[in-house]
């Protein structure tokens, strides 16, 4: 047995921790756009890349590395260093050769826009104003950001039944360009767990499977995609299942924070596929309706369209029957194997569950029992917006 | 050697097919909603369908009726008679039912709303408005319409070296839900060509490839998808080569004015695949491309954002490179196998071609001779707009 306990602190609530973002000038305003991750002992790294195959510069240098231990990471907004090519790593170097003496193998991490070289003069300048020893991971969250509209955190205390504890922290950026495919944008997770690197590469990875990776706000995969989970074991505790249901409780708030912020949207929809011939094709249905824009337009107009979602279900690819076939928004059936239950009465409540800000479609295939549960947003104006000048 | 001359008479530009469109009341101030096709003497037919598997009643009622020939095809729009069971067919039959005796193995197909019930009534009082010997094929196109902004015709007339000919003509509905899966939306082709059925089919699957499932407005899959193909071998005439060509001028006509009357589309841009693994690795490109979210967005914004096309290269799943993509607007070259080209002059430059209401966007994988052409839309405000109250 142990308990969780909720923390305040971000990627700074773990022991050995520390964090800040500072203002490099990156973004207008003087709005924070560089932040780093130290930790006072070398840790041990477990990761996860886009399975874009036009990957970002950081990814490549990461990877160029083989394998290390680090107690750096520098992350700046504005500038993706993606489609950048052989100089794009080659600033990544010149970069971090700048950095103090205490630092060792010191890593990097980019989002913004795609294709213009990273500059350089700014980062360095910006990291002189660095301080290792702060403990501001709201300000660091804050500085990782582009389009999203609010920052995004979580911890997690761990104590074991012998009192012992130990923590996990993290802060997420992603708003747009939002798609599964292994890691969804960019995430930095921090514990003091005494857990193997293998152990909890394989965590990560299962636990991926359920939280980012169910995630969509766009159906468009990015070149930076990075999970990065340090842990520097300086707690000495450890323990499988807490560590994993922990870490499972974090991703998915940042999963679903992420999807809550996508790009103007309004609304975080969890889409519950049951009743599949298998778990793989329940996911096909998931993520199908998460990523339909007739689905998505329905959401925003807050229009019960069931009709849309039986389309998107049978044009998904997977088994699937109008006969077997029953929907609901949150416990209302509004189909269920054949008959049409739609009239004016129902319609009306149906548009009571569609005016929440958190609702459940469940799809229950009515096949066999696989399933899965993916989480998506509507579609309106703002996305439109934001994403027809985004560079402008 | 063969001529191929444009005809102005849609649908009844081949000798002995003859249409009308009407309005029964189903959509608002007297709009047309009904339509029929009918022919002198009885057709042999090739059809393609939906891969949706929730398949509308109308496909359902066509397949029931196994192989034969027919001389009238019934459409209505505004009510898609899908997800409605076997009720839906069985409302079919009773409809068709109510045919006048010339009329043999009529077939229905239908467009609009999904999940509710045919009306019925509506439905055979329009019918009784039909005069089979009437030649309107506009008024036809024009009453398949829904959410379309403009009707779509194309026809040709093939002449033979020794001055024998024959013709094909059509009309098509679609602006939403569009998406390639072997048919998609209505189309209804007609031929006096003395083509045999299977010969016939054969055409039509391969011509369908490069036309109607390389067109995509939002990648969402109907399922009321329907092409029919109607020859009454008329006029005694065939030549294969020849079937063929005008065939494929007349489907992708169509297949790109569906797409320029996308759903609040203002722009129809071709996606021109080269150099990848294989033609299907170049399909997966080419599709990837017409349906990002962050591309068509871009579009819209008249932003030549080449490395939101870089990033869904990358993410279609396909082997690629940035060290051997070369990415081009038109003949303009904006990014060459790593060398990034884009600065401000050539800005201003791609941002000329990115104003025009067609333009081509070339990607050269540089793997190998594998290629694909696609044909894809902007997302604007009017998508949302369009689809946030379709059913209100």
């Amino acid at each position: 047995m142990y308990k969780l306990k909720q923390l305040e602190n971000g990627v700074c609530s773990a022991n050995g921790f520390y964090a800040d973002g500072i203002s490099a000038g990156l973004k207008s305003e003087n709005a924070k756009d560089m932040a780093f991750i130290y930790s006072e002992s070398l840790c041990e790294i477990a990761s996860l890349f886009t399975t874009n195959k036009m990957t970002a510069a950081p990814i490549r240098h990461f990877r160029k590395k083989g394998d290390f231990q680090t107690n750096f990471i520098l992350i700046n907004a504005k500038n993706a260093n993606a489609m950048t090519g052989k100089a794009g790593v080659r600033d990544i170097e010149e970069v971090l050769s700048t950095c103090e003496n205490s630092i060792i193998n010191p890593v990097m991490s980019s989002t913004g826009v795609i294709g213009v070289r990273l500059p350089k003069e700014k980062i360095m300048n910006g990291m002189k104003l660095f301080s290792l020893k702060k403990k501001n991971p709201h300000a660091a969250a804050q500085a990782i950001m582009t389009t999203d509209s609010f920052s995004k955190e979580c911890a997690y205390q761990v104590t074991l039944e012998d009192g012992s504890s130990f923590s996990i922290g993290a802060m997420a950026k992603g708003a747009g360009m939002i798609n599964p495919a292994m890691a969804t944008m960019l995430c930095f997770i921090t514990t003091d767990a005494k857990v193997s690197k293998s152990e909890m590469q394989d965590i990560l990875d299962e636990v991926t499977q359920t939280t980012f990776n169910a995630a969509s706000v766009d159906g468009d995969t990015s070149t930076n995609d990075t999970v990065l989970l340090l842990s520097n074991a300086s707690s000495g505790v450890y323990n499988k299942e807490a560590f994993k249901e922990a870490l499972h409780k974090i991703m998915l708030f940042l999963a679903t924070e992420m999807v809550r912020d996508g790009e103007g949207a309004t609304k975080l929809v969890t889409y519950k596929v049951t009743g599949a011939k298998n778990d793989k094709e329940a996911e096909k249905v998931a993520k199908a309706l998460s990523d339909s824009l007739l689905v998505k337009t329905a959401l925003y107009g807050e229009d019960p369209n069931w009709g849309r979602i039986a389309s998107t279900v049978g044009a998904s690819g997977v088994e699937a029957d109008e006969e077997t076939l029953s929907i609901s928004f949150d416990t209302l059936c509004v189909y269920d194997k054949g008959t049409l239950l739609f009239d004016e009465a129902m319609e009306e409540k149906a548009s009571l569950v569609m005016k929440k800000d958190r609702f459940t479609i469940v799809c229950d295939l009515g096949i066999s029992h696989g399933s899965f549960t993916s989480y998506g947003c509507d579609l309106g104006y703002e996305y439109v917006k934001i994403n027809a000048d985004y560079r402008t």
